[in-house]
């Protein structure tokens, strides 16, 4: 997976920031070279149609690529007619080989993803190009992706742009700040429909038998540790200080440290969670500790108005 | 109409091209001072929930605003109960008028706005505060925004965010470069549903005899205009070149006129294109020698394939 959002995103700030996350979430790069630069990010990419319109023909496009990257090339073949694009770059990926050097993948960018990758992969293979990726992008989203991985479509890898770095389905997550603690004592707001909870808090994520998560239970800071089950053996909490004295406490980790705890945060949630199309929810809870505090705060708010 | 959306826009950058983009549409102001600075827009805003719950008292969080504030104070009212909040503004804005200093406005943002704007209208009115204005925000959209000055809502302004800052109806704009001209050759592609006009353009904007657009014609640069006719006698261009060997051909123009520019064009667009909730269009035809040349460009690519 390949984040191709950056054309596409709210400005450079978040074309930045998308190309971070969507690697600490499991992506293998992205096209944007200054967050790659930035972040430490493997770039990857691979060209753009003005390239192929800027040479007469498709086939020198593919040549004078190739002569800048002889053995990290990606040919874009939909220009014109994929699979006339796919018999040009084989035409080049052969010269590459008679040079020692080899041709990565074509890019497929648009048509019936499914039937031009089968067509491509059986094209590239009689021409004894076996290693040659497939590679696809276009309007693709986790449901598109989906749905070509399940048919089994020869696609060794996906660029995605538009459904990455803006967001169709949930345009905006409706978090916000809001004080809860001032000098010492609890405080929080009544609002209609936009009640607080009051107080510092800590979030206990509880883990049965096997490691997954089974719930997260919100309480106040100084509430103990709830006592561990038979059924519920690990009980973590998941807030500490990351600051104090205006100064961090500890140095931001490194990136490939992010992407590998995600990882494994990941492959803890419940698998109903991850599927696509289902509305699972998690079980996230107030402690009773809290929900008092919550009542008396409020109360002691109501009283004084 | 102030932009209120900083906080949920897609990053910094965003925010900023944001509040810029509202202004020249025509908003008032904005919450976001680093924008205000940096492109010299009015900056607008009240205060955060937040102030108010670190005073123990909300009439002593207004108090301490309107020293901070004496003249441009908006008090954010539903704290913890809005019409008592308005009591609470209504008891600081006596004692400003008194030291000979005047509260700009108090500020709903949650509840029933049309009802809760009526009470503290009233309030305010019955108090001898007639020129304390009532301003509201709270998950607003055009059509809320709408349907409270139908209702004939005692509401002199409003904050609008998430909705202005990420857009739910219309997550993303596909467009996209792409190469036209190489070495004065017109070049386009033809992958799937993804064919592009070929050449370097113009377009002709037509407009009636009221100067009310009617219509753009994408045509070849090279074109003549149009002749004009008694129902469109205006006809303009509306490309121009803006720079030239690296360097542009003159500098920005100051954000006021490009605010008064769009409220020009903006007054000349068909009524109907600006009702909410209609779905008219507006004519854009190409023109038969662009048109003639897409066919032309195509075929001799398609011949060379």
């Amino acid at each position: 997976m390949v984040d191709f959002a950056a054309r596409r995103t709210h400005g450079t700030d978040a074309a930045q920031k998308l190309a971070r996350s969507s690697y600490i979430a499991g992506f293998d790069g992205t096209s944007n070279v200054h967050a790659a630069a930035t972040y430490g990010i493997p770039p990857r990419g691979t060209m753009a149609h003005s390239l192929i319109s800027a040479f007469p023909d498709e086939a020198d496009a593919f040549r004078a690529y190739a002569r800048a990257f002889p053995d990290s090339s990606t040919f874009l073949v939909d220009t014109y007619d994929t699979l006339a694009g796919v018999r040009n770059a084989i035409t080049i990926g052969l010269e590459m080989k008679q040079q020692g050097h080899a041709l990565r993948a074509v890019r497929l960018d648009s048509g019936d993803l499914l039937e031009l990758s089968r067509a491509s992969r059986r094209l590239l293979d009689e021409a004894g190009l076996d290693a040659v990726e497939v590679f696809a992008s276009g309007g693709l989203d986790e449901y598109s992706v989906d749905a070509l991985v399940k048919a089994g479509a020869p696609i060794a890898g996906f660029g995605v742009g538009t459904r990455l770095g803006t967001s169709a389905d949930a345009p905006h997550a409706d978090f916000v700040y809001k004080l809860v603690v001032f000098q010492g004592q609890p405080v929080m707001k009544l609002s209609a429909d936009k009640v607080n909870l009051p107080g510092s808090k800590q979030v206990h994520r509880h883990a049965d038998r096997d490691g997954s998560f089974s719930g997260d239970v919100i309480g106040r800071e100084t509430e103990p540790l709830p006592a561990a089950e038979p059924t519920e053996p690990q009980i973590e909490p998941l807030l500490g200080p990351v600051m104090r004295g205006g100064r961090k406490l500890r140095p931001d980790p490194e990136i490939g440290q992010v992407r590998t705890a995600f990882a494994e945060q990941f492959a803890r949630l419940p698998s109903t969670l991850k599927e696509l199309g289902t509305t699972h929810s998690y079980d996230v809870r107030v402690s009773d500790e809290l929900r008092l505090l919550t009542e008396v705060t409020g109360q002691e708010l109501r009283d004084r108005l």
